[in-house]
């Protein structure tokens, strides 16, 4: 999972990388479309998707502090994942839906990596080279020097607030369908008293734009209608059935959207 | 082949899904592409790959009626390939081009999909382990009762008329170059007396916007210079030389292209 | 490596016709990013990434000739990559990052290609086939005549000019982050006297946009600043920290840039 979208050569390099040092490997692409430097949306991304991957190495750039003193590591999880990244937040959530986090190594050991690693693309000369010989079998604890998992960079929850009848919360991500999905989950929506059936006035970047109705798909609503509907990743989201949320709410990841309870 | 996009992980997390299950499965990703809920594009484009596609499990996902009471479905062809996604019209004019339609069978055993079925992501909770399973050995007799393929939903063909020196059609897609195609065969364009070499006018949503000339390949035309061809996929197609169809004649898929000989 | 985009499945395609000749065939996607008929934004993004990619069969189509009169080929490198597509330029560069040329053979046997060539897509028809049966071990003399390899089409270099002081060139490649690539590299700047720490006024497609500052990463510069760093593939690139150098230049591939040393 990375920010490289799929127009450069980068995303295709990280698998050269890890094919021409372990050609066995099945080399999974999940995402390449995290926004440009979104880390704390690539950590829900990957997050999210672990449930769903085969235990193995998941190599996850998003790293807008490549060539800084930010570290690079290995975090291990208990069911036997090993994730490689930036130490910048994008990593110990996705420990986290693995168990926890066992171990965490720096990537120093200069066996691991490519010669010449460049000052802008970790992901090709220090990640990918990193994930191929775990791949390969090497330990995790053979990358480098041991790190306290207490001292990892992790991101604040985003911004949300419950009350009764309300629910206020960033947008954390906007998917291809324009559907926005916020911080909150069916759950705590429920103890706020927004249940299935409810309609809620929608109200984003500051602007009220609509009504949505708390319904389980999109096909209980009518056409081009709002509809706030838990993602099948278990948080509530707007959507506009046969539509665009995004662009009827006018909202993008960081906007602040709040959920009123119509009496 | 979905509408799910590239950004975010919804195509990655089909091949997961299926890579747990069956790891031994070769996932190739046909396209992700699909306009967002073009069922009739999503058709048109699986229908026209299947004679180029290894014999094997095609899952395809665009699903508007995700969560509603359309079926879940399986399609058997004659040369052995199995088709699965939603019974909403995206399925059969692709099991044609594999030689027809043999057996349909609705997905409701419950041993071959996730625990925990979605109401919005029916790709990666039920489609995904049903290809998968397909693809391990399972029949598709064994994913659920069998369904009459009389029943199974059609798409109406898209408009076209063609007359003497005259074809009507919808644009039924456009494609990364801008080239805009129509509904009709060469056969066809030539049964109107519309032959290589002919000039057309050309009109596009109600407005007439220039002329192309009928011709086998790019090169015969100039820079810049509209050009009727024949796709590789067998339909006529308006391009333009070095440049973008689609923005030159102000069209979409769904918009009415009419081409009129000129004398 | 293509212009063919991820909306269509004319990528996925090429997969599959290589998977049904081939089937053990490990096949790569580097890129299908190139931009619609960029041949030489092609030939860079290929020739950049060849020392990254495993020995093997690389196949490229930017082909706006294609059903011209321009040939297919293969080319041969000394370290045993193979490169198939079209005779316009975009593989010897390629194949120089590989070693050179040691033999090129045109793409005229009809035992190589799939039956019924069509005037638009070689890729499928043509190249996909020809690559597949190189993975093969069908050799390049088997595709066809052989071809004097100093008779092959070849780019010229982008514009470029380095004095005391200045540099200018062309902008050869924007990135999904928005850098924008010169044709000059950070040797060369070195010899016109911009070494790091520097700072150059930044003119471009004719219009003076601010100033950089040569340093080796973008954590050197601050937030929306701009930066002029070494690209991990070896030339000069202007970035802006947390934003987008394309959009505060108001550049594209093809535009001229001019960076001045400010005293």
């Amino acid at each position: 999972l990375t920010d490289f979208g799929v127009q450069d050569t980068y995303a295709g390099v990280l698998e050269a990388v890890i094919a021409r040092i372990a050609p066995e490997a099945h080399v999974l692409h999940l995402s390449h479309g995290v926004p440009p430097q979104a880390v704390s949306q690539g950590a829900l991304m990957l997050a999210d998707a672990v449930p769903y991957l085969p235990v193995g190495v998941h190599v996850a750039v998003v790293d807008p502090g490549v060539g800084t003193s930010r570290r690079a590591i290995a975090v291990e999880s208990p069911d036997g994942r090993r994730f490689v990244g930036p130490d910048n937040g994008l990593l110990p959530a996705a420990a986290e839906a693995g168990g926890g986090i066992v171990a965490v190594h720096e990537l120093t050991n200069a066996a691991y990596r490519l010669e010449g690693v460049s000052a802008t693309f970790h992901g090709r000369d220090l990640f990918a080279p990193a994930a191929a010989h775990l791949a390969l079998g090497v330990a995790v604890g053979e990358l480098g020097p041991a790190v306290d998992p207490a001292e990892l960079v992790r991101l604040p929850r985003p911004y949300y607030a419950v009350s009764d009848g309300r629910i206020e919360s960033d947008c954390v991500l906007v998917d291809r369908f324009g559907n926005s999905w916020v911080a909150v989950t069916p759950d705590e929506a429920e103890e706020a008293g927004i249940t299935l059936g409810d309609r809620v006035s929608v109200t984003a970047a500051g602007r009220q734009r609509g009504t949505a109705v708390r319904a389980r798909t999109f096909g209980e609503v009518g056409e081009r209608e709002l509809v706030l509907y838990a993602t099948s990743w278990g948080r509530l989201a707007l959507g506009v059935r046969g539509g665009d949320a995004a662009r009827t709410l006018g909202c993008a990841p960081g906007d602040r959207i709040r959920l009123d309870r119509l009496t």
